[in-house]
């Protein structure tokens, strides 16, 4: 006799049911045709990558949370190994952007330039379980390879803007920032620059605990005094302007590049003058975005009615080049593929489904009989209609209420008796 | 400076490029709607399986080539570790049907009964290398869970040449055993039953090294002549007969129960008489298939002008239930999905995909013109279209070329000097 079975997934992971795989496939299908449209071309990576290319640097915290693959054969010398890096040689991807970067330069010969990805894919990390959220789960991301004019940012806020509204979603507003200009408030203020990112972390919570809160963070971590107070003096000059990039701009002088200024001006005016666009432009100084790789351009989208972020990328212009030596700008946006799911899961979504019929057979029923009954069922499903053949339970009417919640909305019984008469 | 990155995908892993991309998008699409048409249910399982699942026995081979996962934090303890078992939790599934068994076992509660499973999923088995064969791949498998009748063998094997019809494949032969009627066999000919798989492993060569090679390569490994003998003439027996499963089961008498015959011609005639049965139904005596898991029929499908089946499967009813203790039949059919895509992309298949616009923009543009050009691309994609806005290359003529190999029909020059004008 076999050991017993574990029933559960692995812990932290999830059997996706028929209900949510409907609005998952639904979903999948509206993204690839969507973001085809704009003319970004499905690819697909291992989900195994090497674990030199998982632990370079560029997934931040991900890089903890890595779900190790342990070598095999020969390899695997338990006895010598002295760290966990001696024992495995790839891991599970935790997000699309190394493996995609790893793609481009493996492949850049054989792709157009610029290239436009389009990937959805599973992707592990090993966090600590909770509700909602998940150590497999999916990501969905478009990004521009080779391309560093503003066209990459307008065209990843537009076509992500419409996929949204596509979905049913409306109100959306474009928090766009550039790491450039937080590096250059920073550099204002006085902030040494290996302090920067600590100084991000606590701005980053400023729709938490509002300017007050920042300040009194800073000082509390030991920042110099004004230093803090020219930071808030740059946030409070913004306050109530028409046009707070400007603002800021007069304010750090020549603290900021002219040409940071202009390309953030350029999207901003771009994006917003595309005829029918259906969102809010909004210069966010307080947007951080967590990956260290980001080097221009940030950008998150909220909407009405969450008080999440459901899209978030930005301009990653050195991570390419930084690996295969050839330089090669790069920008991405990603949905938040999985909130999606959750939220039209709670809103009760039902995917609209072509009309489905069930025959269901008596179990005694001849088999010539029954040959007739699945002909019958061929002669429909040729014609594109779904029928499901069944044989008939002891508890019918529970089969039936089964059958209905699946979306069966005919229901069609063969009995064995029919015959006799 | 950071190490440079790896560019080449792990081991016996594939990028995948957008003309493979495509075809497997169109493969996946054609089969979630035939097989919904059928009445199987998309599911999913996590990539990731507990590892005491997936070292059950019921993977046969597959047990020796799973990607290992290592513990993580406080439970990987690397100094008591005497084994690799002591330093791996989970592992990557080798199949979908383990994953599927558990799956049902979960959450049998919330599902329809019987239950009919589509799963298109990736599997992982570390095997040599090969060309052609990947290290990562998709299998798709239907299943039916908790139908005891001969209507779910019938319905599997019209489900599954229905779709290879569509796929564009023609003159299938499905070939039909039972492992009951192997079983028979073996002990007619008296055999020892410890010794039956070994047995079978030579019956499987049939088609490559004839009767006579498979009558001498069972006397080289000692089998007892007599038995050999008896084995051989049950194949000759059946030479040129008009209904060879009649003939053995004359032959055997007793030592084939009634049932078993009465369900592999039941299935056989029912599957012949469906109306519109685009393939040939052979009873197969020499038919094996290598899972240990299978109970009664097993079957395969060959086309023509190819030497390999493209699909397999068969009923393993003890599965569950040696696992979760509530006996459950089951019977299932899984298409080479690999397989169908390197045919495809060999035979240079192309998908219709609908028409796509490229428009060019010169770098120089100013931005209110090139709102102008993105507006006019985004009133196309509304209408259905696919519109690619990219800025001009240098080497016009190259970006063009490459983008009609993308399969861009249409190619809208925009220059500033129009601006001119």
């Amino acid at each position: 006799m076999a050991a017993k079975l574990i029933k559960k997934p692995v812990t932290g992971m999830k059997d996706i049911l028929p209900r949510e795989m409907e609005i998952r496939d639904y979903l999948i299908a509206l993204i690839k045709k969507t973001y085809k449209g704009f003319g970004y071309t499905p690819i697909e990576t291992p989900c195994v990558e090497n674990i030199e290319n998982l632990c370079s640097k560029n997934g931040g915290e991900n890089e903890k949370l890595i779900f190790k693959i342990l070598k095999r054969g020969a390899k695997l010398d338990l006895d010598s190994a002295s760290s966990e890096q001696d024992l495995v040689d790839s891991g599970l991807r935790y997000d699309l952007t190394v493996p995609l970067v790893r793609y481009y330069s493996n492949n850049a010969q054989d792709l157009p330039s610029p290239f436009k990805a389009l990937q959805i894919g599973s992707v592990w990390r090993a966090d600590r379980p909770q509700k909602g959220r998940f150590r497999q789960f999916v990501q969905c991301d478009i990004d521009v390879l080779g391309d560093p004019t503003n066209l990459a940012e307008i065209e990843l806020i537009l076509a992500t803007t419409t996929l949204l509204g596509k979905i049913g979603f409306s109100g959306f507003v474009v928090h766009i920032n550039d790491r450039r200009i937080l590096k250059a408030m920073a550099a204002y203020s006085g902030f040494a620059s290996e302090t920067y990112d600590q100084v991000f972390i606590t701005l980053d919570k400023m729709d938490k605990i509002g300017l007050d809160g920042v300040s009194a963070e800073l000082l509390e971590q030991g920042f110099d005094k004004e230093a803090v107070e020219r930071y808030t003096s740059l946030f409070t000059a913004m306050e109530g302007t028409a046009d707070p990039l400007a603002a800021l701009a007069q304010k750090l002088g020549d603290a900021l590049p002219a040409e940071v200024y202009d390309g953030l001006s350029q999207i901003m005016t771009g994006a917003k003058n595309v005829s029918g666009a259906d969102y809010i432009l909004k210069f966010d100084p307080t947007l951080v975005r967590g990956m260290s790789y980001y080097t221009g351009t940030i950008f998150e989208i909220t909407m009405e009615g969450f008080p999440f972020s459901v899209a978030g990328g930005g301009r990653y212009d050195e991570m390419v080049g930084k690996f295969t030596g050839t330089p090669t700008c790069a920008c991405g946006f990603s949905i938040g593929f999985e909130r999606i799911v959750t939220i039209l899961l709670d809103q009760g979504y039902t995917v609209e489904t072509e009309e489905k019929k069930a025959y269901l057979v008596e179990k005694t029923m001849p088999m010539d009989r029954l040959a007739e009954i699945i002909s019958r069922a061929q002669e429909e499903r040729k014609q594109g209609r779904a029928v499901l053949v069944s044989y008939m339970n002891k508890n019918r009417k529970f089969q039936k209420e089964q059958l209905t919640n699946e979306g069966y909305t005919e229901i069609v019984d063969f009995y064995t008796e029919e015959l006799k008469k």
